[in-house]
């Protein structure tokens, strides 16, 4: 068999955001996140070298192809074809199973770098952070680059698409987090094992809307204090060492 | 005045490090990072909007020239073209000068996405860190990707590259940390308040030489401990991390 180039189409047109909500799918590639995502995700369709379909016989798509690099290299969004590439279904947004009390999530607000969302993952699942809301304005979480920047995290963490304020309504007795500079030092509050932590746009930082509802303002502080350094941490560093603070005291 | 046709070849021929190297130059993009290095390094040439000029009288450089903005969309590497393009002399990498006692530095070996080594050196400039030493194998930090990662912290943190085994020689009673799955838990271990950072590439992790300069393992914890995760975390996720445990032990 070998990838038509209806299919090279089909992988390519994937890129764009209408053909995924069109098609509810998206793609992965490389062993490593596809072989992740087929744990939790159902596969459509998987084109790979025969050697990794004679390693992995595991292997559960609608339909399998097996493909030579050539091919490969004209479906990839990388730079260096991978062994394998996978279009997979977008799991269902279950807001019923949205379980904000009891635990730690994290909400993007306005984080428009794919790599940035998909580094951010990474972090959650790290972390053992399970959701992600996501504002509408956030880069999409099924983004070949946001899918590819995850790592395979996407596989772990669920990602719910909404407008936060909607999301996080009728919460206001929970913590929600948010970084500012004038915040509070993290190091010197208290901090829940529940809740919410918002993190903002690079550029624009937490809009005013959802600044509204974070009721626990905290600042990273930078070393010495009141030093003259870059004016911000990037979102996904700020995520990380944020999160890692909330892990460290329950540690 | 305008952008020459030589000019705008000169500048894209800088995006090389054999051309950067040849010139001893570098390119930086848009107001609040050209500012910045103005302030530290010497500038070669500048091109910019009028109205930036008219606003920054104080301008110093060898060549400066107003352009428009189908000049600057000519010249620039960045997707949005920025209202200042600048090329820099690259700073002398004056070893005698390199100082690894008494204060933390990082050391980077093999990390070879220019995006990760220039949030790293954001990161380090957030954590007054000033000095990074960079294996020939790390990404150039002139490079302009790098440059631009760094969102102005190019201009504060010092940067030395050479063979990691030769600049951290004859230091071995300084503590040499390094991040490793089987390491110690870092928010169980004692840091010190001087000493070397390493950070190795995500592919293969710290080299071998250089895993033998390394005196203190530490391992950023997951959470719960032993639960299945991304198996690691971004590099440069992982330095601000490992960075902001430091200086929260000094705050």
């Amino acid at each position: 068999m070998s990838l038509s180039k209806n299919k090279i189409k089909y992988i390519r047109s994937l890129k764009e955001k209408k053909f995924r909500s069109l098609h509810n799918t998206f793609v992965a590639e490389g062993t490593k996140l596809v072989f992740d995502l087929m744990s939790t995700c159902h596969c459509q369709f998987l084109a790979a070298l025969p050697e990794v379909l004679q390693a992995h016989p595991e292997i559960n798509a609608e339909e399998i192809v097996d493909v030579n690099e050539i091919e490969l290299t004209k479906a990839t969004f990388l730079q260096t074809p991978p062994q394998v590439i996978a279009v997979f279904y977008q799991p269902e947004q279950n807001f019923e199973e949205l379980q904000l009390r009891g635990k730690l999530s994290l909400a993007l607000d306005g984080v428009q770098d794919p790599g940035n969302v998909g580094t951010i993952l990474r972090i959650a699942d790290w972390f053992g952070i399970d959701q992600i809301l996501c504002s509408p304005d956030t880069a999409d979480l099924y983004n070949p680059k946001t899918v590819q920047a995850t790592m395979g995290a996407i596989a772990r963490v669920k990602g719910y698409q909404g407008e936060l304020a909607s999301l996080l309504t009728e919460l206001n007795d929970l913590p929600v987090y948010g970084t500012f500079l004038d915040g509070s030092d993290i190091y010197q509050e208290p901090l829940s094992t529940e809740g919410v932590i918002v993190l903002g746009s690079e550029g624009k930082g937490i809009s005013r809307e959802t600044e509204k509802l974070i009721n626990r303002r905290l600042l990273i502080p930078s070393y010495p204090v009141g030093r003259t350094t870059s004016e911000s941490l990037n979102v996904a560093v700020a995520a990380a060492v944020v999160c890692a603070e909330f892990r460290r005291r329950q540690g």
